[in-house]
Formats: structure tokens, sequence, C-alpha cells
């Protein structure tokens, strides 16, 4: 797209203003008769297209990726679609594509947006967060034969390799399970785990690599388990509360692992035994105050979502047989370790009310 | 745009599939006489027009705005920009306008993007932020007639009534002004600052709000206020150090006013004092924290952003003779008041090693 010739281009090829070149193709009867030659010579010769529409029209080929915008969640952890929708963009840059952002109320409201924006022509492509189990986005996408992939596995049971869903998401097993054993290593036998209730497809996986790393070394027993995890909905007082109550019901807590950093920074702040705590998502907030946490690494996600997409707009045909192309990437995180000092440093004793 | 007729009414009122719709219309030899009679029926019954970029080339409109997404910065305070970001498209996305993605590595190469996307008619205006005095960008579009509006004011010497830059900006000065009153009249008179360094017209905005508010009150002499000011770059360990600074050099110290949460957070870390700390942009950090904070109203903005890019779109020509309506909208921020606790409470002291 950069190389194609522009109005400017155009216009100082023929030694006229931007507003000439303008003229020249919309209203040729208030130019000057030479002028209007030289600049009609300026756009045959430089193979000037004038206007995106027509070339898109031809083509039916927008270059843009339909993405939907949440709204703001005023908490720590919504922050990580931020960084996805920075990532994509800026890659998407790199590659020609640009970034359409629509909102939509609800599954059902996103599916209507899809539609108009697909009827339109004005995306060849979607991307689509926070998937669920049964969500009804894929399946109409999936039977309208529209390009789209999703930051997100599909949570059904027996889906995982369905060949019409690409997908790319981050393994937030492999994220506890190293977190569990990064502690381990570090001497810590009782590891508690902060997370969130059922269902939660997301919230489940991470629960498992806490419960398979602490199966897999033996140091506790399947009843202990039980008393070393709380189960609360995300955010810092709730964080806060789970760490109280884990603190009464645990016995000893050599650390402890969080589904979030809002929950982990909740629990920072009931800590007065400064047991090691570890979240998850590595959000500024986490970078802020010292905080050790798991990294979804957006940057490898939204290459992952590039690169299935393009293939898919480059020649696959939906429902043709599935080529031998994998069509799904499984991300690994990246656990960040931080000094566990900055908020507590220099603030004097104080009892809770 | 939603009460458009879209292929799936066409297919509905042919009583055929989507896909026989989109082949009358792309291939219509493959289809059986009699079927696409119907489908042609209801395409003229309905008025359906068959692809977004038709009805672009006609109309030279997009309903699109275009706007700059910087990379992400590992800070706290950047959210500011992400949460307008979501206001906008929300907002927009009512309005039928839809937000469009670009990047861009220096406000030169942010010209040649905004000259890609004018030229190829992908955007009806955009919308700018992180204005600075002399900004190329904004010279560069009012001398090309683009429609624009930016999220900042111009910051040259007395360019803030410009007719032909319309802009949105917060009123950084009454944020400081407010909180500096709302701590005197809580009893404070010694209010240390914590602000950036020059030249930053927001910074210099932020800091004469507070200075004005000293010096009305005159509880304190300028010379006074020189010991109570501190500069520094923006950030958690910057404000830690700052605070630290402060403590050295301004004797009694009644309260501390911040131009960021970054820097509120770290003076926070260095305050065994717990004198109360203020900071700038209501962050997710800071509502999680309990820091108080001025914050931005970027609902406000956007929609002070959209009410003059309409506008502009409805019938303003460029260069024109200015009407009477206003061409900036001044926003007034909010101080937020919270109990600070959260942090502190149930930590042991700790000496700094």
């Amino acid at each position: 797209m950069a190389s194609m010739p522009t109005v400017t281009d155009v216009a100082l090829a023929a030694g006229v203003s931007r507003q000439t070149v303008s003229n020249v193709m919309n209203s040729p009867g208030i130019v000057r008769a030479d002028t209007r030659e030289r600049v009609q010579a300026a756009i045959a010769q430089l193979g000037y297209r004038p206007h995106a529409s027509a070339r898109r029209l031809r083509t039916r080929r927008s270059s843009t990726i339909g993405i939907r915008l949440d709204p703001m969640i005023d908490g720590i952890s919504g922050s990580v679609l931020d960084r996805f929708l920075h990532a994509l963009t800026e890659q998407a840059d790199k590659q020609g594509l640009r970034v359409l952002l629509f909102t939509a109320t609800s599954p059902e409201d996103e599916i209507t947006q899809l539609q108009r924006l697909n009827d339109g022509a004005d995306v060849d492509g979607f991307v689509l967060t926070s998937t669920f189990a049964g969500d009804p986005r894929t399946k109409w996408l999936i039977e309208n034969g529209i390009s789209f992939v999703t930051f997100g596995r599909p949570w059904g049971t027996n889906d995982m390799n369905d060949p019409q869903h690409l997908w790319v998401d981050v393994d937030g097993w492999a994220g506890l399970h190293e977190a569990t054993r990064a502690a381990q290593d570090g001497g810590a036998r009782r590891i508690g785990y902060i997370g969130w209730p059922s269902p939660s497809g997301t919230g489940e996986d991470r629960r498992r690599g806490w419960r398979d790393a602490m199966l897999e070394r033996g140091d506790v027993t399947e009843d202990d388990l039980a008393l070393l995890e709380v189960v609360c909905e995300d955010g810092v007082a709730q964080g806060t509360a789970a760490m109280q109550e884990l603190r009464r019901t645990a016995g000893t807590l050599d650390a402890v692992l969080c589904a979030s950093d809002s929950l982990a920074l909740g629990a920072m702040i009931a800590n007065p035994e400064r047991v090691p705590v570890t979240g998850y998502d590595n959000t500024p907030v986490a970078a802020a105050i010292g905080l050790s946490s798991v990294d979804q690494s957006v940057d490898e996600v939204a290459a992952g979502v590039l690169e299935l997409l393009t293939g898919e707009f480059s020649g696959h045909v939906q429902g043709a047989p599935e080529s031998d192309e994998p069509r799904h990437r499984m991300v690994k995180p990246r656990l960040v370790v931080r000094e566990f000092a900055a908020i507590p440093m220099d603030v004097p004793g104080r009892a809770t009310a």
C-alpha cells in the first residue's frame, strides 16, 4: 500500500497543487485545459488510482480486520486485551492491514455487527476475543463462511481441533505450572491458590496447572490441596478477603499464586507475613509495585492471529478439506519474577481496625 | 447504517441462500434464470446496495474516523488514552461512525499515514492525541484542508482560539487547583508538588493550578513554594525518589499532589508519616490501592471530539470564515477522593536497606 502513488505524487509530477489535482478529478470544467492535460498525463504515467473505494470494488478486499472493543472495565486485568489490541494494530500495520473497531453489547449484538461489516465488505475478516463454551459468534461465522481467528480456544468438549475454528490461545496451565515449580524450587511446599469460581474455562485451566504441579511434587495430600485453595470473583477487595481466609484455613503458607494481578494485589494487602505472591497477566500494576506475574506474551498471540488470518485470506476456501497446516497456536506464557518489596518498604506497621 | 438492507434481507425476501444472492451479483451466469429474476426483484424492491465501497464511491464518505494507536507504554498513566479510545469507539458507534486504527513511529511518519488514509478516502476525518507546541501534524492537516479534532489544545503561544484548529482538552489547571483547595479545606497548609520537567505544556498547566491556589491562600511565601516542589521524569521509582527529596527539603509537609498516578504511587512507597497523596488520571491502579486522583472525564472528552468532528463533516468548509460556533471544548476534570489506607493496611514496618 505504501508504495502506491498518492495525490501528492501526482501534484508534484504535474507541478500543481493537490487541490488542482482534486479539481481535475471531480470538477474538470473549472481547470484550464492545459493544466488539466498535464495532470491527466501525470495520473496516467504514475498509474495513480483516484480512490481506494474504486480499488476495493474491483478486488472486494478492504485490507481491514474487524475487532470488537469491549466497554472499559475499571479493573486491572482487563488491560491485557488493550495490550493485545496495541500489538495487533502494530503488527497488522506492518503487513498493510488496518484494524477497524466496533462495539457490541452482547454476543447476539456482536453477530449483528459482524453481519453488517461483512455485508458491507468493510472488513476481510474478524478477530474475536473472550471466547466461551457454546459461543454463538464462532458458530455463526463458520456457518456463513466468514474468515476469523479467535484469541481464546473453543471451550467446548472435543472442539480444540475443529478445522473450521482457527484460534490462538495462551497456555494458562503451563503458566501456573511454571509458577508453582518456581516456588517449589525456591523451597516452598505449601503453596496456596486464589482462583475464580466455575464455570470458567480460563480459570479452570490455570487452576489445573497449580494442582498438577502440586500433586506431581507430592509435598501435600489431596485433602491438603482443598485447604490451600480459595475461590472468589475477580477484584482487589476479593483478593484481600481470600488471602485472609487462606491464612485462617491453610495453616503454614509458603507462597500464594493468583489467577489475576487484581487478586494478587489484594492478597498483598493482607499479607503481614510477607508470603511471596504471584499474579497473572503482568499488568503495569504488577510492574509498578514489584509483583511477580505470568505474562501472556500478547506479541506472540498477535503474530499467531495474523499468521492464521492472512493464511485464510490468501487462499483457504472455507469448508474445503483441511490442509496439513496447523489451525491453531498455543502460546506459552512467561513467568516474570520480581522483588517482593516495593509496597511495604518504608511503611510503618498499622493494625487493621 | 443499521437500517440499510443486507444480503440476508435480500436472501430472505427472495427465498434463497445468501450464497445465491452473492452469485446473482457476481456470477449471474451460474444462477437459474427464474431464481436470478426473483433475487433481482428483491434487490430492487428493498433498495439493496450491493457494496459499501460502491456507496462510498458515490458519497465519498466512509463514516470512519482515523486515530493513531500508540505503542504500548509499560506505565500506569498511559492507559488514559486507552480509556479515551474505548469512550470514543462506543460513542462513535452510536452515531454510525467507525474507528480505524493506525500506528506511526514519529509525527513525520504519522503525517505519511494521515496522507495515505486521506488519499484513499478511507476516513472522513482524524482524531489526534498528544499535541505539543509546534506540532507539524496539525499544521499539515490545516494546510491540506482535512477534517480533524485534537484531544489536547494547541500548545503554542496565542493559538488557543485558532479557528482552523478544533480541539478538546482537559483543564489540568482546574484539576490541580481543586485538589489543592480540597487539601487546604482539610487543614493542610504546606502542600508539596511532584511534577514534570519543562518543557511540558500539560505539566506546566497542572503545576500552575497548584501554585495559584497556594499563592491565593497565602499560607506560604514564594520562597517556601520553591522548597515544596520537586521535578522529575514520570515513573514509580522517580516518584519514590522525589518524595524522599521532598521530605528532606520541605520541612513540615501536610499533603502532596502529583502530576500523575505513577508519581503518586511512588510517593506513597516512601511515606512513613502517611501524608495524604493525590495523583492524576484516576487510573485503575489508583482505584485499586485507594489513592485520591484527578479524573480526566474521558467520556466528556470523547463527546466533545465527536460533536466538533461531526459538525465539521456536516457542512463546515475548511478555510471559510469562522462561524459563531465555539471551536473547542475545555473539559473540567473531577477530583476523586479516596481513603488513604489500602496499601499500608496490615503490613508490618520494615526499614529500607
